[in-house]
């Protein structure tokens, strides 16, 4: 199985942005991790802090590379019509994540471009939150 | 390890009412699969049409006799703070979850009064939505 | 034929209750008329001021048991999600009904969140708002 | 008894128009019907696109020369405040009806600029709409 | 002199819920030293977490059964016309009270469904509040 | 001088119309007296329930037959468009008149769509509006 | 091929009216340069202030009579919901247009009632914008 | 008779003050001219630039000093509650006079604090509205 | 103990104005009873119908000069910022108070600017707001 | 004569893209038939997901190098605020072009950040959309 | 060079007030600085905690006196149109400054009546913004 | 010390984009000035017309790289809240400027999505905001 996890903007900083929210784990070793836990899935690993760069790579993947993405578009979730239409356009299932509870932070967090058109939402459980959204690409494929 | 789901108004008629939405499954039976998936938690189980009795069941839980609460507010998810307040005055942490995709449905159910007060939130994934909370709830006490 | 009549909260007080608006008959003894002028419908009644009864009662009667439902929802019609998910659930037609113009009175109560799942609305005729969904029910049948 | 029967803009198509929210009976047949019903009734009718034929005809018969009066004012009821000054200036009571659940629709058509001046509301029932109006205005006679 | 006082859904948990907000003293105690400050006047207590039963309670005791409500409702302060209609229909006076000065809180506190139904409104004194709201009822009566 | 008084829907029934917001004085009345009072004017009087007919009039009279207008555009101030675009594109000024004071009624009547695009506003005189505006046509062309 | 143009309020004054704005040149003159343009194009005009006539137009072409309407609307397609009924009940696509860019005037302006049930909408290229349209109708027809 | 011309902040620069919006001429000088046309009226005037001070005006003058007053409240017409609540409590008549047409300028100066407690507005006649406002306490009077 | 009640705009007039809301009791005889009531304290009063004498009057007695203040900001509760921040700014602890129910008005009236940052709200009482703030400062320095 | 088509985000995927909206055609093939369609016309094309990419594009090309863009800003036209200051600050005119009737979809596509700086719009027409803009340009260059 | 720095309401407090916001320090010291800093401006310096008084403060400095006004208009930065109008009025330039960063503050800060008519804005850095509006009324006027 | 100033979209236009809002200079002949006025500033200058560039060169320069930003993010100060999630994320102080006053403009400039994040703002002041900027980041060092 093809997984493919996609971060938006300023998730590169993970472990250093403000840890208070973010925790102080970079994703890199928590990639490990969780690569170590599904041996049987193929985790291919994005980041940009473009928007355009989020929507080639949805193109990119969207059309049988993949069998589902995890995407944290980061602050793109709150601003961008494009990847709502870029998740849309795609056939791939796509599942909404992010590390914080969104909805306990500022107001303009509280509302999701993609949410919509994406298949899930999970949000709020740190890093655990990318490892939830890839065991219901395994069950849902069983 | 103790885990309560609590289910709100309507969800009683899981696989009965509107099976396009909800899905053609009751929830007994989903819930008997649970608990084999997971032995190691003792799974207890509440559904109310009732506002009240959900506070109350909250208010029962939610100082020990639970480690955590995966709670399906239902149609209160969007008008009800004060389940969001008992929410906030036990000391149990609750997952808010959803069967739909609240944010692919009517505009009403697009903001929820509880977000801001859970510990995050798991939305879209069908009945999968309640074993990834038992997921995260597992995970995170380990 | 069977019909059933919900009221909703304060609609008990009927006759007591702010007599310039609600007139100053019991809905009592104007049921007990409704029986009488319609000898054919088996008219079933229900109050509750909780909103879960009124839930409860129309899962009860919603799958086979009634013709028709009769709803004034009373002050829950501009509240309650959870009693408009409900009348969407079941089988039978709900019809929505109120004694005063709501339009004519504050603005909280020019919204319906449960207009739209209803067969239809009757406002403002008094007790006799009742009898006119009754009239209905009987007519879309023959 | 007399009563007028106004419809407004587009209710001239009955029977043609959008025939999935409408249905597919002309207005005429119906009107025969309806006075086959009533006999007791004498029911004038008329239908304009005008906004200023529909102010026209409430001044002409609204003193005196009817007993009440059913106004289907079609996408007027969403957009005329002159209509709803002139059912506040006539002496007739005037009953607002919509053949379609305009609650059901899309949200312009949700609210009315002249149910608060009206005696009451009935929408969504069809054709019987006009029926149950007659049957009111009858009742509040007796 | 007979007083009701009535509180709504998580207030049970004073001196448990949220210290830093409500304060750390449980009602129960409060409510002894209230009657012996005040052995003139018979007051009666009352909470629940349900809608319904505080509007059944107001019923119950509006009608001459107390002198005067004081209310505490919650968080159903927020969200319950139908506890404002409830309000409106009984003959008691009733005094809203918070022990929170709401208006310092978020913003879906600032705005009450009951204040203008009431005959005033008493918040952010802890639970002097209610001590205040006594005063008031005896003093108006004198 | 000439000058047109043209007055909008409803106005024909001034005097009959609620006679508490408008006066029990017919409007024919009023323009004899306003004729004797200004007999170097030569007013021209023009009423219709048509926001088109109102359209045509200023088309009609804008452009050189007339030194100004006095337009009370009754409720179709606060909906027409269509009617302020024909002021903006005659050369005639126009004066806004109302009777009663629109900003001390529904909310609905505080907003004109067309003041924007007159020289002023006269609201609240009762009918000494339209004489006012006369006073003023007449002062501003000394 | 038979095509309809409608143009609705204050449009008899192109030419006179704003020129800043509309430009110079009255519509008759355009009308007969588009006719000499398309000789293969029988093309009937209609102009009219009234909302009412408009509609009137459009039900009597709309059924067969033309292939295709090209209506500007004017002030009323920001305020018209009549108007966008008739085009809804009509079988002959409309197309909305208007000489203004009208998205870079008044914010009133910016919406129309009529774009959502159009074919589409040509707006800001003066009288172009009428010969977009029919271009378009002579195309989507071969 | 006596009338109270009262001007509120930035008044006291007319004339000097943005002659576009507001003309070239002082008030002195116009008032002057006022007292000339009207002899038989006593006209007092007062001009400040402090919200305070117009309120101790309007309770000075307003049980008995004067007949009317005519209120140019400048600015404060838009935010001030306190003025609008001095001249509910006086009992002399207050006119609203505006010397620009408020309505074709900034959207904050659409909305007036005051107008519903005003008898009446007269805006946009520039420093003939005072004048205009003179002639209908004369005209109320008599 | 030393209390300051701060009286504002248009409270001078109390007795006199609008009655039916205020009552017909002058404030000085009021104060005169409050301090035989409570000759343990002493009551400093000040009004104003000055915006900037309130905040004068807060900054001199705030700093120890007073250990509490009774503050009816009157109209200036509902646009006064400046208000809020020299009750932010002082030490002295600052309640508001309102004779009407301020809730069962206007809605201007319906939001506070300075609630958030006083203790606490007294509001629909009477004059005997002005006394229950007094029992509570009395009653939180014990 | 030159001419630029700029093609934003998802709009490489036309013909592959949710066909039901965007059609199955592949834009490559269009643009060849544009190309014969109007030899006498240099049709340069560029497509870009990145918002920066059509900025850089615009300023390349807006100061001399094309006679006219026709513009697809996609989901960018409703978000992006950048590219509306690209084409203020350029030479060349730009079109906006749709091929969905964006009026007809979600309420988020119903608002464009660019309409009110571009020459015009075209919405609705398909592929066809981009063919008028030409026709303008060409016609509006004789 | 003459500059005219206007301190408005609860200024006077600096170094008193919120220090965590406003820091610690009093305005007095700060302005000796200044002038020390810049010998070669005459700073003129005013407070008032009167709306009144510091648009007559602009008016009086504002027709030549100064040669640029430096002005922390405080809370009424936020609900003054009157300072506003004053700031159109005058001659001089004028500069908003605050000391906090009133963007990251309550909403009610976020927006500024004044700024559209001032020259410039400077927020957040503390006293030092008084400085840099100094700063560039010396560089814009070489 | 070191300094970087960031320009965002469009900013490589100025001298050439519409110079009656944003002058007629180059910015490099500005910072060329700059350099010269503050040799003892090391000044690093970007621009691009990329959010994801912008976010990725504040990632590069904010941990130590630079001791202040000074960024003027063009359209993208309203639209981003990627970019201000970077700024948060960042260590080095950040300092929003404008060239033109973004308050007289057009309402979509009025509300800054990053300056609650950033230490400040300082706008309006033509390229001078620049120099402004960094006298604050200099003086705050000191």
């Amino acid at each position: 199985m093809n997984i493919t996890i996609i971060n938006g903007p300023n998730l590169n900083l993970l472990g250093v942005r403000e840890p208070g929210i973010y925790g102080s784990r970079g994703f890199d070793s928590y990639l490990e991790e969780l690569r170590k836990l599904y041996p049987q899935v193929d985790i291919a690993y994005f980041q940009s802090n473009h928007e355009g760069d989020i929507i080639d790579k949805l193109h990119e993947v969207g059309f049988g590379a993949t069998d589902g993405v995890v995407l944290n578009a980061g602050a793109y979730t709150h601003t961008s019509l494009a990847i709502a239409d870029a998740i849309s356009a795609i056939n791939a299932p796509v599942i909404e994540v992010h590390i914080s509870n969104v909805h306990a932070r500022e107001e303009v967090r509280h509302h999701s471009m993609i949410s919509g058109v994406c298949r899930g939402v999970i949000a709020g459980f740190g890093l655990d939150s990318y490892r939830l959204a890839l065991e219901h690409l395994l069950n849902s494929r069983q």
